[in-house]
């Protein structure tokens, strides 16, 4: 699978999806930077008289709950729903699960619709799997990690999802098998909105690449990878923001294989 | 003409116009600071309770459809309505012109109200103009830069507006002349919002300076030349995003008169 | 108390304070970044269903009225009269407070419930203090400083709040005594919502430190010597913006005591 990411990296270039964002307004920016650094063409727009052409005419849908309110709730919900009817495919950041009862309100009704791929870090998904009240615990889940991947798993049974847990190592699950991605740097999460940023890459690389899994760690590895090289030249996690957008931008083929850790 | 331009960017400087914002959430951030950069103050505030009174205490209005919704757009009525009353100059930034029915049916009501100046990219020019219906055909339109200033003609002769039509080539219509300005640097593209940025930098010109054309090179022309020679420094999108910001703030009369290129 | 502050900023860093920000679209992420720059934890929301429980997660509130809404307002009066059920602390930042009549009806109703500490420039605190109806001017008070200070010293009287002017000398008032910080530079003022991290930064220190004035003057004067040391290496507002991230990040015990400028 190794040779194949970069070539699904090519692909987003080459085909430059676009990508409809209902998201926060923290990350608007960095995000639509982000995703126009990868090749990809960011939409942003939450209007629920518009919401559903937007979804029309895109490739895929990225809902991101960090800034939401009763109105973002049902546009996410129209959205959500057409890209359903559409087929297309779309992706979760179910940024606070667990944070508020309103939270995990909406996440469950949005959690309903069977998001494509779903991307939180490993607190977020427990919350989330919970809200189903089914969480099959492993033999050996005392730790964080492993209760995330427990909370993961049953996630995909439940929905049919693609679900990533980012973190120090990010995890990719699907029903078939768990893939650990390596890269990063801690400084990255001095950096406000990374993870949405992470999930907005997912976004570009499922609206191209119908392996979906594939597609996942293709854009998390790309983000960590970028991160991790951008680290090196940053004095503080305020070049580092946009040191990563410029890393994006121009990461080659040979830093990308020669960095990337990916086991099974 | 050409020495105009510089005498306008130093009217801006000295004059800090007070220019009111109503637009969309992934710039708000970096026109705010481009604003300031070119020595402006910068206003951002959609209540529907206050926007009449901010119109009245700026020297200008810039509105900016990016992120709208029915909340938004009634300020954006409002705030028009209240402009025009006041005989303030106002910018239409109409960002997603044509891409679905809810953002045009909102673009002909704010069209209605007659914007001092409009600046878009060639698509947005377009399908602004065939709200109207009654597209003037040239005869040679068959590339995109000749039906947008068809489309552009259309609307200056329409609602006696300045039309500004962004792209490799800015180009500024009013009923007298048609302006081309070659400067910029394909990296800009792939910093988000540049395109608002340069509809932010015409709300401040137009804000103290008389003739409206004018205004609206100066504008278009200093943030051109000011990526040009920012994007020599950087290494990616996100390093240009900041290294404007510093250009509009240092620029020079040497820098910007030794690499203008405007042709009539 | 030159040897508390720094100490304040250590124990911000170690005890990573949770601070929930309803503040405006301009600045969070911005806001954001410095939080997570300085230690703390940044949560931004602003949904009326959640802001209740927000508040009661967090170590602190950071209100900032600067692109209000009618909704908006309301989540503010929800989640500042549940900080102070709970009595937790917060902070106001009454942005464009005189700008219009909307603005002082709803700094009006916040500024009721009485703020832990308010902090605003010299023109906003006094038109704060005026919708008091009750500015008790000194004899000296022809400067704007003066007026300022008058204006201050009403509201921490009037509502038992410390207050902070910021300018190019920043004031520190409560009670018993009045703080002179005369850090930052010149240049700060070109970079957008500097004051509002001021004041995003002010409620991370106040969540976890007892004495509120000198949390506050701890967390202005972190601010503005890391503008100070940041501009020495900025070329314009731009790289500042982030530079002053980087340096709120790794600013050391020496350069932090050694240009402290702090009077009584």
């Amino acid at each position: 699978m190794e040779n194949h990411l970069w070539q699904h990296i090519l692909q987003v270039r080459t085909s430059s999806p676009l990508v409809h964002n209902i998201t926060n307004y923290v990350v608007m920016n960095n995000t639509a930077n982000a995703l126009l650094a990868i090749g990809a063409s960011p939409i942003m727009a939450h209007a629920k008289p518009e919401v559903e052409d937007m979804v029309s005419i895109s490739h895929s849908l990225v809902i991101n709950i960090g800034t939401l309110d009763e109105y973002w709730h049902e546009s996410m919900m129209i959205a959500a729903k057409k890209a359903n009817s559409l087929q297309k495919p779309w992706v979760l950041d179910p940024v606070g699960a667990g944070a508020t009862p309103y939270r995990d309100v909406v996440l469950s009704e949005i959690l309903s619709l069977n998001p494509t791929v779903i991307r939180g870090n490993a607190s977020e998904i427990i919350a989330l799997a919970k809200l189903n009240n089914t969480v099959t615990k492993g033999v050996d889940s005392t730790a964080m990690s492993n209760e995330a991947i427990d909370a993961a798993t049953t996630l995909v049974k439940n929905h049919n999802s693609v679900v990533c847990i980012s973190g120090e190592t990010d995890i990719v699950i699907d029903k078939h098998q768990c893939l650990f991605l390596d890269n990063g740097d801690p400084l990255m999460t001095k950096v406000t909105g990374l993870g949405c940023t992470a999930t907005a890459l997912v976004g570009a690389f499922i609206g191209v690449i119908e392996n979906k899994s594939e597609a996942a760690a293709a854009a998390l590895s790309l983000l960590s990878i970028s991160g991790e090289l951008a680290a090196k030249n940053s004095s503080g996690p305020g070049s580092l923001q946009l040191n990563i957008i410029d890393k994006l931008y121009n990461i080659t083929d040979k830093e990308f294989n020669s960095h990337l850790k990916l086991t099974k």
